[in-house]
């Protein structure tokens, strides 16, 4: 579904590893069409995602690429996290291999783009915006890169031989990319790019003055949107389980996902959803 | 007490408004004598300082230079905050106008040096570590600085042209050196040179990997360490209130406190600390 205009060497690219996450890769997908990226969409996805989801992610995805499963095998660390889950993130780094593109911006399935964001484009390898809770590190849910095999083969001697000090791929990719916290101020996206929705709590004052500019927001932490419930009578998102996002992004999530995403899913993963009907 | 290795033109700089923010004063004047830095130590102090405390501050701190109180004035913002007391905050920017140093760097009372940070010396204005909260932001608990009348009149007309989006002066100073977070890497200092004491708890993989190399601890929140106890039988401080504060670096503040500052204070001030006497 590539149009004429599209910048065919040059991609978003998300990851999704199971049929809840593409739910996720879902409204990023709608979410950077809706804002008229230039650029086409990737998604990697594993065995795990059925075929009717499959079906449906390429619908919005102009390319769909089937990788293997790489776990960090690294149970120890991870426990650190409470997020035994992550190990799978490691699958990441397969998004180095998409080498029919000349640049990529990486974007977890729980990221959304708030409006156009083709200038990332403009960035080298490897540009971030740093991590809320340590700045010296960069969030890797958000990063431009250059597909390269050789990087890729280069990232997983490194992840052998190191390890990952978080157990997932931003512990690994901030100690491949060690400078970035140094080197080149250009290498830092502003936080815009990867708002955490939980900002909103911890510099409120900063959040009310710069949280109309927000670019990209970002669901990190075990509760994501698709956890919540919605409300098709009011229209209105039902938080359930916590987690701690800001309201009005979740509603954003929510709205994409019933314009764009569930009117066209397959029963079976409709069902899925905890949508709540009107009774 | 200037010994003459001293580097008299530059200086660590603090701000104490009462006796309370004096403790914290004298025990990060003590953390930076301890760790052999080479620089003077200057405190600001208003009218709320009592006698006896600027009597104990003049045995640690080289310079005591008193102050008039700004008070911004903007109790909307700062209910944002919930902190109505940071106000008084806006007092820090006196520190431009201790020209007799050619460069310094301000310390919040709240601050300890964990060891000797006379490198920041080599970092030009305005340098500051990212704020955790809101990483575009850089946080002003810790910021080189070059003392100057000027920049002190100009900040002052900026203050009240502009105001604070936080109420505090660290809104106020991320608005003045509104490029910090795009223009110049070297401008920002590593995270280790301002690591909120609850860092601990927002990445702890992060924490566990770079935590032995801070240098600088930060106790930011309503619940300072003076609020905690300290128990004289064990040695142990007695955590109340709150604050979510590493137990760590609680101990180290109490231990300098109890050593090289409790010891020597006025018994009406030292009556004042909740110190847990042995039953
Ligand atoms: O079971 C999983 C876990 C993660 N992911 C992918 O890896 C990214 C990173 O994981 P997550 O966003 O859950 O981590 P967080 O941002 O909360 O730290 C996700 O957004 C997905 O793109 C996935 O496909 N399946
Ligand atoms: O009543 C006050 C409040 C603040 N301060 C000074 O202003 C700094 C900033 O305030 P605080 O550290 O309480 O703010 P936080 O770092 O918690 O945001 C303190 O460290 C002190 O140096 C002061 O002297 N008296
Ligand atoms: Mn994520
Ligand atoms: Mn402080």
């Amino acid at each position: 579904m590539a149009a004429s205009s599209r910048v065919e060497d040059e991609a978003f690219v998300t990851l999704a590893t199971n049929d809840t996450y593409s739910l996720g890769a879902l409204v990023l997908g709608h979410s950077l069409r809706r804002a008229n990226t230039t650029r086409s969409l990737a998604v990697m996805i594993t065995a795990g995602v059925s075929q009717g989801m499959r079906h449906q992610l390429s619908e919005v995805f102009d390319v769909i690429s089937v990788v293997d499963v790489l776990d960090s095998k690294d149970a120890a660390n991870l426990d650190l996290l409470t997020r035994p889950d992550l190990g799978v993130t490691f699958t990441k780094l397969n998004c180095w291999r998409l080498t029919q593109f000349k640049k990529a911006v990486f974007m977890d399935a729980d990221t959304l783009a708030m409006q156009n964001i083709d200038e990332l484009f403009e960035r080298e390898e490897l540009s971030a915006a740093p991590d809320a809770g340590w700045p010296d590190c960069f969030n890797s849910g958000v990063f431009v890169f250059k597909p390269s095999e050789a990087t890729y083969q280069s990232l997983l001697k490194f992840a052998i031989s190191h390890g990952s000090f978080d157990g997932g791929d931003q512990g690994l990719l901030n100690l491949y990319f060690n400078d970035w916290s140094s080197k080149d101020i250009k290498r830092h996206l502003p936080f815009l790019y990867n708002v955490v929705s939980q900002a909103f709590y911890s510099y409120l004052p900063a959040f009310k003055q710069f949280g109309s500019e927000v670019k990209v927001v970002h669901f990190i932490g075990a509760v994501k949107p698709w956890h919540h419930g919605y409300n098709t009578a009011t229209g209105q998102v039902e938080e359930t389980g916590g987690g701690g996002h800001d309201q009005r992004f979740l509603q954003l999530w929510w709205s994409i996902f019933m314009e764009r995403v569930q009117s066209h899913l397959a029963p079976s993963v409709a069902g899925e959803r905890q949508v709540t009907h009107p009774t």
